[in-house]
């Protein structure tokens, strides 16, 4: 696993204890998406499926991952949090599962790293899934919000 | 407690694991709201405020739980899953949080509890909220699907 992606897992491990306790970890990420595996193990139900709260949890975790990878790559930094998000449970999910974010259009992403320099905030909405069985089985759209953190502080 | 809360937090704890792990109780239910509270304990993020996925998981639960207790009380055995939701994150919630899901209008209700009696399946939409320092820090809309299950099976 590249630099990047090591100090990200870390970070989500440490920081965020939740995400250890799911047994989150980085599937891959590669032309633009982010796709993050969680065991259905004790993230089950009462129904022996996927507990709702996980897959939001993971989700939720792969719009923020991606948007660190996109700070880090364009050499913000800043702090990202979520403002507002919506899910549909379409299937219930029966196996171990992986949520994938993948990076908005170009034009889109420019337009924010250009807010963040000009205005020091900016907002981001994104789209992420978990598939099963080639099927979309939770559909997921959040809004994070970044704030460009001041060098030296 | 009384036994449909001693009931319904066991079965909590025992089939969904991670209500355990993010520490979750019953606060109280009355007036016909259920308040389902957690400690901030390990459900800190990357700031120190509430990580996102613990106030989906526990609004979620809070949701169910409620919708448990509708058809407990209605004497009516039945399966419950969420099939959508919706939330807003307006303020980073940094102590113990709890989050209060109240049932709608009995004429809604009275609704529901004749379509499942007979059609054998209904859905319900329910708010809920978590408060701090007498705002709303995280509103939450939720759609759980409620299917009757056969006696005897």
């Amino acid at each position: 696993m590249k630099g990047p992606l090591r100090e990200l897992i870390e970070r989500l491990k440490t920081e965020i204890p939740i995400s250890s306790v799911i047994g989150l970890t980085i599937e891959r990420y590669e032309n633009g998406c982010l796709t993050l595996s969680v065991p259905l193990g004790k993230n089950i139900n009462q129904q022996g499926t996927a507990f709702a709260g996980s897959l939001n949890a993971t989700l939720t975790l792969a719009g923020w991952s991606l948007v660190w990878l996109i700070l880090k790559e364009a050499g913000i930094e800043g702090s990202i949090v979520i403002q507002d998000s919506a899910i549909h449970y379409r299937q219930p999910v029966t196996i171990d599962f992986s949520a994938c974010c993948c990076k908005p259009d170009p034009a889109t992403l420019e337009k924010m790293i250009g807010a963040l320099r000009k205005k020091g905030k900016a907002r981001i909405a994104l789209a992420a899934e978990i598939r099963q069985e080639g099927e979309v089985a939770v559909a997921f759209n959040g809004r994070y919000v970044v704030q460009v953190v001041p060098k030296g502080t």
